[in-house]
């Protein structure tokens, strides 16, 4: 195991009705102004924005407010955010949303008071500065409520990238699955599906004996697989959403990925996809996940065959491990579909002459992506080829 | 799932030679005058407490020490430490140590911030102050590293109490699994032991559909049945201690126990054998863990036949699913048997004629002890009869 430091003090306050608890938290978290950013119509409809003002009103805690966040949350809706903050001596930004919004009021966080660009961040600076964040969550997802994690799209040349650092884990998050039962059925397994990847990417290290962290990473996908069905039978199944909610927190945390090299490829590979087509990220993770792994499975064929007997169910072949190795990929690709995620370029709406353009995208800079393997520009496009 | 709260916010510096860190960390978290509390010879043999007094030169930190602590830790030195904090005007605790040094730190950080008499807050009363605490781990086994709780003996009728509140969080934990190298096959035995009982006693829920922490209590305990035998067979393998010691904080700072009723009953019954005969509360719990599920093993027949196909890789018998959930017991006790754990009574140096006396005193105030099931003082007795 590598050596490693882990501080993950989001307090988190789960469960029903717990969006009445926003105010209080803002106050205990020292907020004195906010500025609530969100999407579009769900949360305004729902009644939940007007839930999130009662409680900051009910404390005593002045606000303004900035919607419009879109999927793939762009950097244009960040640079107004930022001026906003500035404009009204914002102290605390709370997020209400699904990993767009978070992800889109880290980068307002930061950026409202660093002197420089907020882009600057997504393109390597460590982010070491931001304004206290908190957030309400209404998709189990992206992780980023107890992450210390944000992916903004620059729409200038849809340059999708990360960024990181302490600064950017929530002070508080407010989860209540509650929330989530609204969801489309198809959101809500986009919502699985990203989770499972996060899962993955972790999973996929060239660290030895990281046993601890291995079955931490199992336990969380076979929840996973367990519970994604009854919430698309049953968008209410109050206890299913509260199951996914959980891992989808502590899939993304670190707490499973320490001490060990982790991957990552696939949502480098991915993030063109959603960058470019606009279509969800989970949706691109599913068509993602099995091509990267099917392409980089002799790699380490026995990490596959191990996920593949402890996660998938699959019989060891033991004259034949690579046979198990395929055979947990196949299983990935079958659950994926079962819950409604699409399974090629085609139903992803990508399109086979543009793969040239995404692979050379997604190795913009060093001309190659480094994770699990070492993979050069042609492999990416051969990647993106196995998704045809 | 039932509603929760959730807020662990210590820092953990993890791997080799982390406890330099010390006196930066101390710095960081506010300290500028520590008492460094500690237990006996090892700590000052292995040169462990030298390094750490130079990682506080080096960062400008005044100490003073206090050393002593015993496993089974009394409250004597706690009104000693708590004196000598308060003549010292200390600032911050440094437990240097075990479960038992780092319990003994966390009353004496709250009974020196306290008026009345720290024993209070283990007759129920919440933690709600404390000085900052810090620590530096030489066993994977308590889990008081991540958690916020203590317990400490009371020499006076030698009652053995807990006590908890988010205030004996420590700030900070150095994890290096080096300094674990040095213990005994038994020592080491009895903590990996006790990493088991925090989950049992997390798994035993009366809460429904748990599946995400059903799976990670899971995932935890195999890694302990998969690590275990290597440290035993080799103290010196620093990658499955690495494993280990985070499965020991993982397993107790409760994100594996958030959402569900949990039990405890084993470490109430096990309480009163290591106070009164002061054996290894991991050794108590060998011989109580196995006593206590067999009695209550019909109280939820599927819940012990689900750990033990998932856990013990029993068959599942689907016509008797009472002799799978038996098998479970079984490997357990064949488990914590097999690294050396004792399996009665007498292995454990307790005695028969006690047993109503133990059975009295673990039901101290209310005559009985609730958890998974609700145990009256003769079920307590009758269990002490199981481990004759």
């Amino acid at each position: 195991m590598e050596n490693f430091t882990f501080y993950a003090p989001t307090y988190f306050a789960f469960g029903r009705g717990t969006e009445m608890q926003t105010g209080s938290l803002v106050k205990r978290f020292g907020g004195s102004k906010v500025l609530i950013h969100y999407g579009g119509g769900s949360v305004v409809r729902s009644g939940l924005l007007d839930r999130v003002k009662k409680s900051l009103d009910e404390a005593g805690i002045a606000y303004v407010e900035l919607g419009g966040v879109k999927p793939n949350p762009r950097s244009g809706l960040v640079y107004e955010g930022i001026d906003l903050c500035k404009k009204e001596n914002v102290d605390f930004v709370l997020a209400v949303g699904g990993g767009s919004a978070i992800d889109s009021s880290k980068a307002i966080a930061a950026g409202t008071v660093y002197d420089g660009d907020f882009w600057d961040y997504y393109e390597g600076k460590p982010v070491e500065k931001a304004l206290p964040i908190g957030t309400v969550l209404t998709i189990a997802a992206a992780g980023s409520e107890g992450s210390p994690d944000s992916v903004i799209t620059k729409e200038e040349g849809m340059l999708k990238r990360g960024a990181s650092g302490e600064a950017y884990r929530p002070k508080f998050s407010i989860l209540n699955p509650e929330l989530t039962q609204t969801l489309p059925p198809y959101q809500t397994a986009c919502g699985v599906t990203d989770i499972i990847a996060h899962l993955y990417e972790r999973y996929l290290t060239n660290t030895k004996d990281v046993e601890t962290t291995d079955r931490m990473i199992e336990a969380l996908i076979l929840a996973m697989v367990n519970e994604a069905p009854k919430v698309i039978a049953d968008p209410n199944d109050y206890e299913a959403r509260a199951n996914i909610m959980w891992a989808g927190m502590m899939a993304h945390n670190n707490s499973c990925g320490v001490g060990r090299s982790q991957d990552w490829t696939s949502h480098g590979i991915e993030h063109e996809l959603s960058a470019l087509y606009d279509c969800a990220h989970g949706a691109g993770l599913a068509v993602t996940m099995p091509a990267v792994f099917t392409y980089v499975t002799d790699h380490d064929v026995m990490r596959f065959a191990q996920i593949a007997v402890r996660v998938w169910g699959c019989q060891m072949d033991f004259a034949h491990p690579e046979r198990t190795a395929k055979a947990g990929i196949e299983a990935l690709r079958r659950f994926v579909k079962s819950i409604g995620m699409p399974a090629n370029f085609e139903e992803l709406g990508a399109k086979e002459e543009d793969i040239p353009k995404l692979a050379q995208t997604a190795c913009l800079g060093s001309g190659k992506m480094v994770g699990f393997t070492e993979l050069s520009e042609k492999d990416v496009e051969n990647i993106y080829r196995l998704m045809l």
